[in-house]
């Protein structure tokens, strides 16, 4: 037997058989154990091996998965502080009466947990913390040559996003092209067919762990950048390729439950249970709702889980396996207010997840210039939403390494201004909110006495200090309440903050301006705001 | 036994006792049964009535209820052509195994049944007509004094409105103050609180048949001017006044089931299960659930079934006994696009029922230019939705009859256009969806070869003919069309037929423009709209 923390883990010892000491894990780290032994039949599908692991107040089942070379591992992410006690149950001797104890300790600084919703229309880390998603799209950058890899992930860590959306399975598709490096099925044999093009056949009945490996250090390296791992379980683009999106039922379900045995422990992770679902012939609704329960049912720690349609495509997001909603739409983005909408008729939180990207190609989707994108973003983010960023930018042809697909450099210009967007979030007392939802579709707030004002694409000399007295539930605001004020160019990426003050005066028809109507000159540019904060 | 046969239904032979000749009745019109019969205790509790009307191809169970005077009342809707039999179950001798037969005949010109969705996101009529709904509100017309009411239908009769939003308690509001002339409980006594406000104690064990009466009648004159009555069954305009807002669970119920064996033969009826719910402070979530689902269980026929909340918040709509989304909001008119957002959430028909009334109220939401009004109007329905008008002009103090609540005349001029509109639909293919969804959010279409393009607040000198390559399912435009072009003001309610042909030349970035790049000049003015309609 063999024990190995993972990743970041706070691994204070190392011990053989017949534990004496506790061993220590930070909570919300990763703890694998290994073994190897001899079995009968097929790893994948003939052994049976999990393990229950029992805290004072939580029990949790763990599903073990084979790992190829004899070996059998089983992954475990403790959601709790203090002892967990585990014993594993197997129809393989070797792998069964495994018991152990480990003590969850408190988690480094760096360590969150995992994002959640709590019920609410925002994200949270588990340990509290507010999590707001500024994320972005390489669908296969993981399937390209390692070189590419490492520059992806580079590219990344200068930037400021937290969150990716990428594929599990390899894309076929215009501008991508590239075979992949690892498949995650065992190739059992090539044929021609009537056409005489390669076709690959797979022997579904054999995971390939050393696709899973690649997968998983990509995983760990996004977790070691701060970046969740929005990754997408299924999606269209093969076109009879590999044929992955066209797989028979038991085999999507037992991809699911393989996968999410493989990677449930690692805390950075979100199912995206398809990208562009309705694109995908093969499957039916009922298909994509009995893959989210296996999904669901797969992962004893309850990761956030969408499914992503194609263009104004809403999937039924209010069924109780999907823990946010991730649309792909351009219209929600077209104002705060149409993004607010969604907010309110879901309930949940509400990511979208494509509203085209910042490029130069002819297809709609995919040209937007910088200041469009970075708008868009700001649009959706004042109405309380959250918008991820893409870019497509292509100078030759489809060998250049367009970031939305293939990851490499980024090439525009938004992937700065949504740094500069998170930053600004970061730094306020919360989450926002449209003050005067449905009536004022530029002021919106993150906690009392804190507002944003976004003016987009109006240019205007001045502004006339004021605000809306009501301030969603962050209660009225008053006359006598005092301000100050900072000018942000938003795509500038500047704040300059005014030197006056400024007072409510008394309530004036739903309003309460400048007691002396004072006003702020403006640089006559669009995509400006302001932040607002009471003076106390 | 009497038995009669209501409004507008061909009554083509009275019977007594012993039926010889079959009774003809058309189809969704309504029949009566009525008997009077000695029973024991209260007619309303202490006596179950029913009948099973049994056609070749259905079953219905209709209730029958107690309407004073020893008299009790059995109303059925034929739903099918052809013969119908009914044999009567009760606990009362008098009121048991009663039998009969009536053969249902094709409805007259002007009935074309109850309206019904056809999981659709539009509403057709029973008989496949296109209902397109274009309501207005008047809270409660139906309480204020006979020659009001009068009045009010006489206005309604000029209008084109086809819906109407009404309350079946009467409202206690700003403006609204006025004391209903019926009570739906008998009054038990009068007495003091300790501020020494007159308090009414009902008798909720007697339903007061005088007030449903008088609803019925109203319910009816509505169906003679082709109007479907938007019920509201709950409010919160209360306020401890008659305590309609805040009876116990069991009397709720108990009125549902009253009011609907009354009412749910009447062909034009829609339950809407609560004005602002959220505002009715006596009732949860799950007290409206199952409300509603008492409302769906007690209605044989299925009429159309929504609820409404106070601006942007939105009820689960995606509940099965929802037929539609009836929504108070403004957000979602403030471009079709949003509007589109909502029916693609909720794969339903979207009816905006409160986007704020044409008036001159200081409160935000009664105060909008007729202008705006029809603007926002248009807007929902480029969207593919729907808007309901409301006015609320006050030029005196809370005694004017300011529509809004009390009916009356209609001061503004937004509903001329409502009319207008609606003729523009009725004469167009079919109901409107935007061509390119979340791409152009000005071009909409009933019908392949068929647009209606609305400018909205935008003035220019002219407009380069072009349209979409998209055309949702009615599929793609192509070169070589040749369509007419009206200007339409939609404001200034004309049409201008325009001399030239114009050709779509070759797609040109998505869109396909005149062949020649023909431009048509349009006045300078905003809220103008094009039809435009291929010649074949």
């Amino acid at each position: 037997m063999k024990k190995s923390f993972l990743l970041g883990i706070s691994f204070l010892f190392i011990l053989s058989f017949g534990l004496m000491a506790q061993e220590q894990v930070e909570r919300w780290n990763r703890v694998e154990l290994s073994y190897q032994t001899a079995f009968k039949g097929n790893g994948h599908q003939d052994v049976a091996f999990k393990a229950i692991f029992v805290h004072a107040d939580t029990t949790l089942t763990i599903s073990g998965f084979y790992d190829g070379n004899q070996t059998f591992k089983l992954r475990f992410m403790p959601t709790r502080l203090g002892i967990w006690k585990y014993t594993t149950q197997s129809n393989v001797p070797g792998l069964a009466k495994k018991t152990g104890t480990m003590e969850c300790i408190a988690p480094s600084h760096e360590n969150h947990g995992m994002v959640r919703t709590n019920s609410s229309v925002h994200f949270t880390y588990a340990d509290g913390k507010t999590y707001y998603p500024f994320g972005t799209t390489a669908y296969a950058w993981n399937h390209m040559g390692a070189e590419l890899q490492q520059l992806t992930l580079k590219s990344l860590q200068k930037s400021r996003f937290n969150k990716i959306r990428m594929c599990v399975f390899p894309k076929n598709y215009d501008l991508v092209k590239e075979e992949p490096i690892l498949y995650p099925f065992v190739l059992q044999e090539t044929k021609r067919d009537a056409q005489g093009n390669e076709v690959k056949v797979w022997d579904y009945n054999q995971f390939n762990p050393a696709f899973f490996h690649q997968l998983e250090k990509q995983i760990d390296a996004l977790q070691s950048l701060g970046i969740e791992a929005d990754l997408i379980l299924f999606h269209p683009y093969d076109k009879g390729r590999w044929g992955f999106d066209a797989m028979p039922r038991e085999v999507n379900i037992r991809y699911i439950q393989y996968l999410l045995a493989r990677i449930s422990s690692f805390r950075n992770v979100w199912w995206s249970m398809a990208n562009e679902w309705d694109y995908v012939k093969s499957k039916t609704i009922a298909d994509w709702d009995e893959l989210t329960r296996t999904v669901v049912n797969a992962d004893p720690y309850r990761h956030l889980c969408s499914i992503h349609g194609a263009t104004a495509t809403y999937y039924d997001y209010w069924k109780p396996e999907f823990s946010h909603v991730s649309i792909q739409d351009e219209s929600p983005v077209q104002s705060p207010n149409s993004a607010a909408m969604l907010r309110n008729v879901y309930h949940k939180p509400v990511v979208l997840d494509e509203v085209g990207y910042e490029g130069n190609l002819k297809s709609r989707w995919g040209r937007y210039s910088p200041e469009t994108m970075t708008h868009l973003i700001w649009n959706g983010v004042i109405g309380g939403t959250y918008v991820t960023h893409g870019e497509s930018f292509m100078f030759k042809d489809h060998r250049d390494t367009i970031f939305w697909a293939k990851g490499g450099r980024f090439i525009g210009e938004s992937w700065k201004r949504v740094g500069f967007l998170r930053q600004l979030l970061e730094e306020g007392p919360g989450p926002l909110n449209l003050s005067d939802v449905s009536r004022d579709n530029i002021t919106s707030s993150g906690g009392k006495g804190n507002y944003l004002v976004y003016f987009g694409k109006q240019i205007q000399e001045y502004w006339m200090f004021n605000l809306p007295i009501n301030n969603g539930a962050f209660g009225k605001l008053t006359a006598g309440t005092r301000f100050r004020v900072d000018i942000i160019d938003t795509y500038g990426m500047t704040i300059q903050t005014l030197p006056e003050i400024f007072e409510t005066g008394k309530e004036n028809d739903y309003r309460f301006f400048d007691k002396d109507f004072k006003k702020i000159r403006l640089p006559e540019k669009p995509y400006l705001a302001l932040r607002i904060r009471e003076i106390r």
